[in-house]
């Protein structure tokens, strides 16, 4: 995967993770540091409606699998304590 | 929320999410230092069914709205990077 494409396409994202992970909104989840695969897994499931939010679901739908994979692996390269 | 109570309520969870909220498996998520308010809200989807999960819906269906809170207070409590 490829973090610098992860990190530019993450710029719609930053408004509620925060543009360290930290999310800036105490309902949504910080991502900084979170398991790769478990965002990969979350991200499918927004795309693909196992998982329904009606901010998410929007937001992944128009996701390509390497989105994805570049998403996770960014935000799974960020520092936990957001730093 | 009462934080102890939501450790000694977390011993199942540990098994996954690991003993300081960092998980042992890719596939799940760290919770340690998540929004609290994040947490709540999961555990009460995994509970009602608006969000499901082989492993997670089962857990969450015995756990009373106390628990829920003390849980994710818990877990918001602990250090992000796991020490």
């Amino acid at each position: 995967a490829d973090i610098q494409a992860g990190k530019s396409k993450s710029a719609t994202c930053a408004a509620c993770h925060g543009t360290n992970g930290i999310a800036m909104i105490p309902m949504y989840p910080n991502l900084a540091g979170q398991k790769e695969q478990y965002l990969v897994l979350q991200l499918k499931a927004f795309r693909d409606g196992t998982r329904q939010n009606m901010v998410m679901s929007p937001m992944a739908k128009p996701l390509s699998d390497e989105d994805i994979a570049n998403l996770a692996a960014y935000y799974a390269s960020l520092d936990p304590a957001g730093k």
